[in-house]
Protein backbone atom coordinates (compact mmCIF):
# COMPACT_ATOMS: atom_id res chain seq x y z
CA UNK A 1 0.00 0.00 0.00
CA UNK A 2 1.17 3.65 -0.80
CA UNK A 3 2.27 5.60 2.09
CA UNK A 4 2.23 9.16 3.54
CA UNK A 5 4.76 10.27 5.78
CA UNK A 6 5.00 13.88 7.57
CA UNK A 7 7.99 16.24 8.16
CA UNK A 8 7.26 18.44 10.41
CA UNK A 9 10.15 20.30 10.09
CA UNK A 10 12.87 21.68 7.07
CA UNK A 11 15.59 20.20 9.93
CA UNK A 12 14.05 17.11 9.75
CA UNK A 13 13.51 16.70 5.77
CA UNK A 14 17.06 14.93 6.07
CA UNK A 15 15.58 11.87 7.71
CA UNK A 16 12.99 11.07 5.00
CA UNK A 17 14.87 11.84 1.92
CA UNK A 18 15.65 7.84 1.27
CA UNK A 19 14.35 6.75 -1.32
CA UNK A 20 13.11 10.61 -2.77
CA UNK A 21 13.88 10.09 -6.11
CA UNK A 22 10.68 8.02 -6.52
CA UNK A 23 8.18 9.82 -4.09
CA UNK A 24 6.28 13.03 -4.32
CA UNK A 25 6.82 15.53 -2.15
CA UNK A 26 4.17 17.91 -0.76
CA UNK A 27 5.27 21.43 0.06
CA UNK A 28 3.02 23.65 2.39
CA UNK A 29 3.92 26.85 4.28
CA UNK A 30 0.26 27.89 4.68
CA UNK A 31 1.36 31.63 5.92
CA UNK A 32 2.42 32.01 3.01
CA UNK A 33 4.40 31.21 0.39
CA UNK A 34 2.70 28.16 -1.08
CA UNK A 35 -0.73 29.74 -0.62
CA UNK A 36 0.25 32.67 -2.06
CA UNK A 37 1.72 30.61 -5.08
CA UNK A 38 -1.59 28.77 -5.64
CA UNK A 39 -3.16 32.61 -5.56
CA UNK A 40 -0.87 33.77 -8.48
CA UNK A 41 -1.68 31.06 -10.76
CA UNK A 42 -5.43 31.26 -10.36
CA UNK A 43 -4.70 34.65 -11.08
CA UNK A 44 -3.20 34.13 -14.11
CA UNK A 45 0.67 34.02 -13.19
CA UNK A 46 2.90 32.39 -16.11
CA UNK A 47 5.57 31.21 -14.25
CA UNK A 48 7.37 31.74 -10.81
CA UNK A 49 10.95 31.51 -10.48
CA UNK A 50 11.61 30.29 -6.51
CA UNK A 51 15.00 32.31 -5.68
CA UNK A 52 17.14 31.75 -2.18
CA UNK A 53 17.97 35.47 -1.85
CA UNK A 54 16.24 38.42 -2.33
CA UNK A 55 19.34 39.82 -4.31
CA UNK A 56 18.91 36.65 -6.75
CA UNK A 57 14.75 37.84 -7.35
CA UNK A 58 15.72 41.40 -7.75
CA UNK A 59 18.07 40.44 -10.72
CA UNK A 60 15.95 38.83 -12.34
CA UNK A 61 14.17 42.42 -13.04
CA UNK A 62 16.12 42.58 -15.89
CA UNK A 63 14.21 40.02 -17.55
CA UNK A 64 10.91 41.72 -17.26
CA UNK A 65 10.01 39.82 -14.33
CA UNK A 66 7.89 41.15 -11.07
CA UNK A 67 10.30 40.51 -8.11
CA UNK A 68 8.55 39.48 -4.81
CA UNK A 69 10.62 38.76 -1.49
CA UNK A 70 9.18 38.52 1.73
CA UNK A 71 11.61 38.18 5.42
CA UNK A 72 10.71 37.66 8.92
CA UNK A 73 7.04 38.29 7.84
CA UNK A 74 7.31 41.06 5.95
CA UNK A 75 8.05 43.04 2.11
CA UNK A 76 11.84 43.57 1.40
CA UNK A 77 12.19 47.53 0.79
CA UNK A 78 12.32 47.77 -2.50
CA UNK A 79 10.31 45.15 -3.70
CA UNK A 80 6.88 45.80 -5.47
CA UNK A 81 5.39 42.17 -3.89
CA UNK A 82 6.00 40.82 -0.86
CA UNK A 83 4.74 37.09 0.19
CA UNK A 84 0.75 38.49 0.79
CA UNK A 85 -1.64 36.68 -1.21
CA UNK A 86 -4.14 39.90 -1.13
CA UNK A 87 -1.44 41.61 -3.31
CA UNK A 88 -1.50 38.67 -6.27
CA UNK A 89 -4.39 40.17 -8.31
CA UNK A 90 -4.98 39.24 -11.61
CA UNK A 91 -4.69 43.23 -12.77
CA UNK A 92 -1.04 42.99 -11.55
CA UNK A 93 0.12 39.34 -12.04
CA UNK A 94 -2.06 38.03 -15.22
CA UNK A 95 0.61 36.68 -17.76
CA UNK A 96 3.81 37.98 -15.69
CA UNK A 97 6.66 35.96 -14.73
CA UNK A 98 7.69 36.55 -10.90
CA UNK A 99 10.93 36.07 -9.50
CA UNK A 100 9.61 35.14 -5.63
CA UNK A 101 12.05 34.30 -2.29
CA UNK A 102 10.63 33.70 1.26
CA UNK A 103 11.64 32.92 4.52
CA UNK A 104 10.91 28.99 3.94
CA UNK A 105 8.43 28.04 1.77
CA UNK A 106 11.09 28.38 -1.10
CA UNK A 107 13.51 27.11 0.96
CA UNK A 108 11.80 24.17 1.62
CA UNK A 109 11.06 23.52 -2.40
CA UNK A 110 14.77 24.17 -3.09
CA UNK A 111 15.63 21.13 -0.01
CA UNK A 112 12.89 18.90 -2.23
CA UNK A 113 15.04 18.96 -5.53
CA UNK A 114 15.55 15.19 -5.83
CA UNK A 115 12.13 14.20 -5.45
CA UNK A 116 10.52 12.46 -7.87
CA UNK A 117 7.68 15.31 -8.38
CA UNK A 118 7.04 18.84 -6.22
CA UNK A 119 3.68 19.81 -5.33
CA UNK A 120 2.89 23.45 -3.89
CA UNK A 121 0.01 22.64 -1.41
CA UNK A 122 -2.62 25.04 0.85
CA UNK A 123 -6.29 25.05 1.56
CA UNK A 124 -6.89 26.83 -1.51
CA UNK A 125 -6.43 23.91 -3.80
CA UNK A 126 -6.42 20.64 -1.32
CA UNK A 127 -9.08 18.45 -2.98
CA UNK A 128 -7.20 19.13 -6.45
CA UNK A 129 -4.06 18.06 -5.09
CA UNK A 130 -5.35 15.15 -3.51
CA UNK A 131 -7.37 13.71 -6.62
CA UNK A 132 -3.91 14.53 -8.41
CA UNK A 133 -1.90 12.43 -6.00
CA UNK A 134 -4.72 9.63 -5.69
CA UNK A 135 -4.54 9.04 -9.18
CA UNK A 136 -0.20 8.66 -9.26
CA UNK A 137 1.20 5.56 -7.40
CA UNK A 138 4.12 6.72 -5.24
CA UNK A 139 4.55 7.47 -1.62
CA UNK A 140 3.83 10.60 -0.68
CA UNK A 141 5.59 13.28 1.55
CA UNK A 142 4.05 16.13 3.03
CA UNK A 143 6.79 18.95 3.86
CA UNK A 144 5.79 21.57 6.26
CA UNK A 145 7.82 24.28 5.88
CA UNK A 146 7.65 25.27 9.39
CA UNK A 147 8.94 28.81 10.72
CA UNK A 148 12.83 29.29 10.57
CA UNK A 149 12.82 25.57 11.10
CA UNK A 150 10.49 25.49 13.99
CA UNK A 151 7.41 22.96 13.83
CA UNK A 152 4.27 25.29 13.23
CA UNK A 153 0.45 24.55 13.81
CA UNK A 154 -0.86 25.40 10.56
CA UNK A 155 1.37 23.59 7.89
CA UNK A 156 0.98 20.58 10.77
CA UNK A 157 -2.80 20.92 10.54
CA UNK A 158 -2.74 21.27 6.52
CA UNK A 159 -0.87 17.96 6.55
CA UNK A 160 -3.52 16.52 8.77
CA UNK A 161 -6.19 17.46 6.54
CA UNK A 162 -4.52 16.14 3.51
CA UNK A 163 -4.06 13.34 4.91
CA UNK A 164 -7.19 12.25 6.14
CA UNK A 165 -8.26 13.13 2.23
CA UNK A 166 -5.49 10.71 0.78
CA UNK A 167 -6.30 7.72 3.78
CA UNK A 168 -9.02 5.69 2.18
CA UNK A 169 -6.48 4.70 -0.49
CA UNK A 170 -2.89 5.65 1.18
CA UNK A 171 -1.64 4.65 4.39
CA UNK A 172 -0.98 6.99 7.40
CA UNK A 173 2.64 6.32 8.33
CA UNK A 174 4.72 7.38 11.40
CA UNK A 175 4.07 9.04 14.59
CA UNK A 176 4.32 12.59 12.85
CA UNK A 177 1.44 11.87 10.51
CA UNK A 178 -0.67 10.61 13.23
CA UNK A 179 -0.16 13.45 15.03
CA UNK A 180 -1.01 16.00 12.17
CA UNK A 181 -4.17 13.72 11.24
CA UNK A 182 -5.60 13.90 15.16
CA UNK A 183 -4.34 17.89 15.35
CA UNK A 184 -6.53 18.10 12.26
CA UNK A 185 -9.41 16.49 13.32
CA UNK A 186 -9.47 18.30 16.47
CA UNK A 187 -9.28 21.56 14.87
CA UNK A 188 -11.22 21.22 11.75
CA UNK A 189 -14.59 22.16 13.51
CA UNK A 190 -12.85 26.00 13.59
CA UNK A 191 -9.67 26.53 11.93
CA UNK A 192 -9.51 29.83 12.04
CA UNK A 193 -10.42 30.04 16.21
CA UNK A 194 -7.89 27.25 16.41
CA UNK A 195 -5.03 28.76 15.23
CA UNK A 196 -5.86 31.91 17.01
CA UNK A 197 -3.13 29.93 19.84
CA UNK A 198 -0.42 29.52 17.07
CA UNK A 199 2.54 31.86 16.87
CA UNK A 200 2.46 32.81 13.57
CA UNK A 201 -0.96 34.22 13.45
CA UNK A 202 0.18 36.36 16.90
CA UNK A 203 3.04 37.18 14.89
CA UNK A 204 0.51 38.31 12.19
CA UNK A 205 -1.44 40.33 14.63
CA UNK A 206 1.65 42.50 15.43
CA UNK A 207 2.60 42.68 11.42
CA UNK A 208 -0.99 43.61 10.66
CA UNK A 209 -1.51 40.89 8.04
CA UNK A 210 -4.61 39.28 9.93
CA UNK A 211 -6.63 39.63 7.05
CA UNK A 212 -4.59 37.10 4.73
CA UNK A 213 -5.95 34.43 7.16
CA UNK A 214 -9.30 34.42 5.95
CA UNK A 215 -7.37 33.68 2.60
CA UNK A 216 -4.67 31.15 3.90
CA UNK A 217 -7.97 29.02 5.11
CA UNK A 218 -10.18 28.84 2.15
CA UNK A 219 -10.60 25.63 1.11
CA UNK A 220 -10.59 24.78 -2.57
CA UNK A 221 -10.89 28.24 -3.69
CA UNK A 222 -8.34 26.66 -7.00
CA UNK A 223 -7.88 23.68 -9.06
CA UNK A 224 -4.45 24.63 -10.15
CA UNK A 225 -1.65 22.70 -8.91
CA UNK A 226 1.87 24.61 -9.44
CA UNK A 227 4.53 22.30 -9.17
CA UNK A 228 8.17 22.85 -8.54
CA UNK A 229 11.02 21.78 -11.41
CA UNK A 230 14.39 23.03 -11.68
CA UNK A 231 13.75 26.29 -9.71
CA UNK A 232 10.56 27.15 -11.40
CA UNK A 233 7.34 26.07 -10.62
CA UNK A 234 4.93 26.08 -13.26
CA UNK A 235 1.10 24.64 -13.45
CA UNK A 236 0.81 21.29 -13.64
CA UNK A 237 -0.41 20.22 -17.63
CA UNK A 238 -3.24 18.10 -16.14
CA UNK A 239 -5.12 20.42 -13.64
CA UNK A 240 -4.44 23.38 -16.09
CA UNK A 241 -6.12 21.88 -18.74
CA UNK A 242 -9.46 21.70 -17.05
CA UNK B 1 5.59 35.18 33.42
CA UNK B 2 7.72 32.02 33.52
CA UNK B 3 7.83 30.05 29.94
CA UNK B 4 7.06 26.48 28.87
CA UNK B 5 8.87 25.40 25.37
CA UNK B 6 8.85 22.53 23.61
CA UNK B 7 11.87 20.81 21.52
CA UNK B 8 10.01 17.74 19.46
CA UNK B 9 13.39 15.81 18.29
CA UNK B 10 17.18 16.24 19.26
CA UNK B 11 17.60 17.13 15.73
CA UNK B 12 15.44 20.65 16.82
CA UNK B 13 17.01 21.43 19.76
CA UNK B 14 19.34 24.14 18.40
CA UNK B 15 16.53 25.94 17.89
CA UNK B 16 16.18 25.89 21.52
CA UNK B 17 19.66 26.61 22.89
CA UNK B 18 19.48 30.26 23.49
CA UNK B 19 19.64 31.52 27.60
CA UNK B 20 19.51 27.29 28.22
CA UNK B 21 22.23 28.36 31.10
CA UNK B 22 19.62 29.84 32.58
CA UNK B 23 16.75 26.94 31.62
CA UNK B 24 15.37 23.88 33.42
CA UNK B 25 15.70 21.06 30.58
CA UNK B 26 13.28 18.32 31.25
CA UNK B 27 14.69 15.25 29.26
CA UNK B 28 11.92 12.72 27.96
CA UNK B 29 12.37 9.42 26.90
CA UNK B 30 9.37 7.34 27.93
CA UNK B 31 9.76 3.99 25.72
CA UNK B 32 11.85 3.77 27.48
CA UNK B 33 15.39 5.54 29.01
CA UNK B 34 14.05 8.38 31.46
CA UNK B 35 11.23 6.21 32.30
CA UNK B 36 13.46 2.89 33.28
CA UNK B 37 16.23 5.36 34.65
CA UNK B 38 13.32 6.60 37.18
CA UNK B 39 12.42 2.90 37.93
CA UNK B 40 16.58 2.76 38.96
CA UNK B 41 16.62 5.14 41.37
CA UNK B 42 12.66 4.21 42.77
CA UNK B 43 14.68 0.65 43.64
CA UNK B 44 17.69 2.16 45.45
CA UNK B 45 20.29 2.30 42.60
CA UNK B 46 23.03 4.79 43.90
CA UNK B 47 23.75 6.48 40.45
CA UNK B 48 24.01 6.68 36.71
CA UNK B 49 26.42 7.26 34.39
CA UNK B 50 25.37 8.49 30.72
CA UNK B 51 27.67 6.98 28.31
CA UNK B 52 27.87 7.49 24.61
CA UNK B 53 28.67 3.83 23.62
CA UNK B 54 28.31 0.35 24.88
CA UNK B 55 32.17 0.07 24.74
CA UNK B 56 32.13 3.14 27.39
CA UNK B 57 29.93 1.37 29.09
CA UNK B 58 31.64 -1.55 29.37
CA UNK B 59 34.76 -0.08 30.13
CA UNK B 60 33.21 1.27 33.67
CA UNK B 61 32.53 -2.77 34.61
CA UNK B 62 36.12 -2.66 36.16
CA UNK B 63 35.36 0.18 38.63
CA UNK B 64 32.31 -2.34 39.84
CA UNK B 65 29.18 -0.76 37.98
CA UNK B 66 26.84 -2.91 36.03
CA UNK B 67 26.60 -2.03 32.34
CA UNK B 68 23.60 -1.45 30.62
CA UNK B 69 23.40 -1.03 27.07
CA UNK B 70 20.46 -0.56 24.46
CA UNK B 71 20.46 -0.23 20.85
CA UNK B 72 17.62 -0.22 18.49
CA UNK B 73 15.37 -1.32 20.82
CA UNK B 74 17.64 -4.19 22.10
CA UNK B 75 20.16 -5.26 24.52
CA UNK B 76 23.39 -4.90 23.42
CA UNK B 77 24.88 -8.78 23.64
CA UNK B 78 26.81 -9.10 26.51
CA UNK B 79 25.42 -6.52 28.91
CA UNK B 80 23.79 -7.79 31.88
CA UNK B 81 21.24 -4.79 31.17
CA UNK B 82 19.29 -3.52 28.26
CA UNK B 83 16.83 -0.49 28.81
CA UNK B 84 13.57 -2.12 30.24
CA UNK B 85 12.52 -0.89 33.45
CA UNK B 86 11.21 -4.72 34.32
CA UNK B 87 14.85 -5.60 34.51
CA UNK B 88 15.55 -2.63 37.00
CA UNK B 89 14.62 -4.96 40.38
CA UNK B 90 15.62 -3.77 43.85
CA UNK B 91 17.28 -7.20 43.87
CA UNK B 92 19.92 -6.53 41.18
CA UNK B 93 20.25 -2.56 41.48
CA UNK B 94 19.65 -1.82 45.02
CA UNK B 95 23.01 0.71 46.03
CA UNK B 96 24.41 -0.01 42.42
CA UNK B 97 26.59 2.35 40.38
CA UNK B 98 25.08 1.76 36.23
CA UNK B 99 27.22 2.33 33.52
CA UNK B 100 24.08 3.03 31.15
CA UNK B 101 24.06 4.18 26.91
CA UNK B 102 20.75 3.98 25.12
CA UNK B 103 19.64 5.04 21.46
CA UNK B 104 18.06 8.44 22.42
CA UNK B 105 17.34 9.03 26.01
CA UNK B 106 21.54 9.09 27.05
CA UNK B 107 22.08 11.55 24.24
CA UNK B 108 19.23 13.84 24.68
CA UNK B 109 21.00 14.17 28.35
CA UNK B 110 24.18 15.24 27.11
CA UNK B 111 23.04 17.52 24.47
CA UNK B 112 21.60 19.36 27.18
CA UNK B 113 24.80 19.94 29.16
CA UNK B 114 24.47 23.76 29.39
CA UNK B 115 21.49 24.39 30.75
CA UNK B 116 20.80 25.77 34.41
CA UNK B 117 19.29 22.14 35.53
CA UNK B 118 18.75 18.97 33.79
CA UNK B 119 15.77 16.65 34.98
CA UNK B 120 14.85 13.64 34.29
CA UNK B 121 10.91 13.01 33.12
CA UNK B 122 8.77 10.29 32.86
CA UNK B 123 4.98 9.52 33.63
CA UNK B 124 6.39 7.56 36.87
CA UNK B 125 7.95 10.78 38.06
CA UNK B 126 5.44 13.53 36.40
CA UNK B 127 3.65 14.90 39.62
CA UNK B 128 7.08 15.20 42.02
CA UNK B 129 8.19 16.87 38.68
CA UNK B 130 5.71 19.32 38.36
CA UNK B 131 5.83 20.35 42.23
CA UNK B 132 9.80 20.69 42.02
CA UNK B 133 9.72 22.30 38.92
CA UNK B 134 7.05 25.05 40.17
CA UNK B 135 9.20 26.08 43.18
CA UNK B 136 11.64 27.08 41.01
CA UNK B 137 11.96 30.55 39.45
CA UNK B 138 13.35 29.37 35.92
CA UNK B 139 11.67 28.75 32.24
CA UNK B 140 11.59 25.02 31.21
CA UNK B 141 12.35 23.58 27.35
CA UNK B 142 10.81 20.04 27.43
CA UNK B 143 13.21 18.11 25.34
CA UNK B 144 11.68 14.98 23.57
CA UNK B 145 14.29 12.45 23.10
CA UNK B 146 12.25 11.14 20.07
CA UNK B 147 13.19 7.95 18.32
CA UNK B 148 16.34 8.42 15.73
CA UNK B 149 16.07 12.68 15.66
CA UNK B 150 12.03 11.74 14.61
CA UNK B 151 9.12 13.11 16.20
CA UNK B 152 7.45 10.48 18.77
CA UNK B 153 3.90 10.48 19.77
CA UNK B 154 5.02 8.59 23.56
CA UNK B 155 7.60 11.43 24.43
CA UNK B 156 5.04 14.55 22.95
CA UNK B 157 2.33 13.53 25.00
CA UNK B 158 4.69 13.40 28.03
CA UNK B 159 5.46 16.64 27.43
CA UNK B 160 1.96 18.17 26.92
CA UNK B 161 0.71 16.55 29.93
CA UNK B 162 3.27 18.15 32.19
CA UNK B 163 2.80 21.06 30.41
CA UNK B 164 -0.76 20.77 31.81
CA UNK B 165 0.29 20.38 34.87
CA UNK B 166 2.44 23.17 35.19
CA UNK B 167 0.00 25.37 33.11
CA UNK B 168 -1.53 27.48 36.05
CA UNK B 169 2.07 28.98 36.56
CA UNK B 170 3.81 29.07 33.70
CA UNK B 171 3.14 30.19 30.18
CA UNK B 172 2.50 27.28 27.26
CA UNK B 173 4.88 28.87 24.75
CA UNK B 174 4.89 27.72 21.36
CA UNK B 175 3.60 25.66 18.59
CA UNK B 176 4.76 22.88 19.81
CA UNK B 177 3.88 22.99 23.18
CA UNK B 178 0.38 23.71 22.17
CA UNK B 179 0.40 21.01 19.81
CA UNK B 180 1.61 18.83 22.67
CA UNK B 181 -0.93 19.93 25.23
CA UNK B 182 -3.59 19.03 23.11
CA UNK B 183 -2.44 15.49 21.47
CA UNK B 184 -2.36 15.04 25.50
CA UNK B 185 -5.83 16.32 26.40
CA UNK B 186 -7.18 13.96 23.01
CA UNK B 187 -5.44 11.04 24.48
CA UNK B 188 -5.39 11.14 28.39
CA UNK B 189 -8.60 9.01 28.46
CA UNK B 190 -7.14 5.94 27.13
CA UNK B 191 -3.02 6.80 26.88
CA UNK B 192 -2.36 2.95 26.21
CA UNK B 193 -4.82 2.62 23.64
CA UNK B 194 -3.87 5.65 21.85
CA UNK B 195 -0.19 4.66 21.96
CA UNK B 196 -1.52 1.69 19.55
CA UNK B 197 -1.56 3.82 16.63
CA UNK B 198 2.90 5.27 18.01
CA UNK B 199 5.23 3.49 15.58
CA UNK B 200 7.86 2.45 18.69
CA UNK B 201 4.75 0.82 20.05
CA UNK B 202 4.18 -0.94 17.12
CA UNK B 203 7.49 -1.70 16.97
CA UNK B 204 7.78 -3.20 20.81
CA UNK B 205 5.43 -5.96 19.84
CA UNK B 206 8.36 -7.05 17.44
CA UNK B 207 10.51 -6.99 20.09
CA UNK B 208 8.00 -8.52 22.44
CA UNK B 209 8.57 -6.41 25.23
CA UNK B 210 4.68 -5.03 25.12
CA UNK B 211 4.53 -5.48 28.70
CA UNK B 212 7.08 -2.56 29.22
CA UNK B 213 4.40 -0.50 28.08
CA UNK B 214 2.41 -1.04 31.11
CA UNK B 215 4.77 0.45 33.18
CA UNK B 216 6.54 3.12 31.16
CA UNK B 217 2.32 4.98 31.47
CA UNK B 218 1.99 4.76 35.40
CA UNK B 219 1.68 7.47 36.91
CA UNK B 220 2.93 8.68 40.10
CA UNK B 221 4.79 5.60 40.71
CA UNK B 222 8.13 7.41 42.18
CA UNK B 223 8.52 10.87 43.69
CA UNK B 224 12.20 10.51 42.97
CA UNK B 225 13.21 12.94 40.60
CA UNK B 226 17.17 12.14 38.96
CA UNK B 227 19.32 14.89 37.64
CA UNK B 228 22.06 14.66 35.35
CA UNK B 229 24.98 16.75 35.56
CA UNK B 230 28.62 16.33 34.17
CA UNK B 231 27.67 13.06 32.96
CA UNK B 232 26.50 12.03 35.83
CA UNK B 233 22.36 11.13 37.24
CA UNK B 234 22.32 11.42 40.86
CA UNK B 235 18.75 12.25 42.89
CA UNK B 236 18.21 15.47 43.33
CA UNK B 237 18.56 15.48 46.74
CA UNK B 238 15.54 17.70 48.10
CA UNK B 239 13.25 14.98 47.15
CA UNK B 240 15.35 12.17 48.07
CA UNK B 241 15.07 13.47 51.44
CA UNK B 242 11.28 13.02 51.10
Amino acid sequence: MRKIETVLSPALFHLYEDGIENKIVVVIDILRATTTMCVAFENGAESIVACATPEEASNFRNKGYLAAAERHGETVEGFELGNSPQEYTREKIAGRKIAFTTTNGTRALQMSSAAKQILVGSFLNISALAKQISKSDSDVVLFCAGWKDKFNLEDTLFAGALAEKLSGGLEITGDASQAALDLYRLACGDLQGYLQKASHVQRFKSLHTESDLDICLQMDATKKIPYYSNGLINLLRYESAH
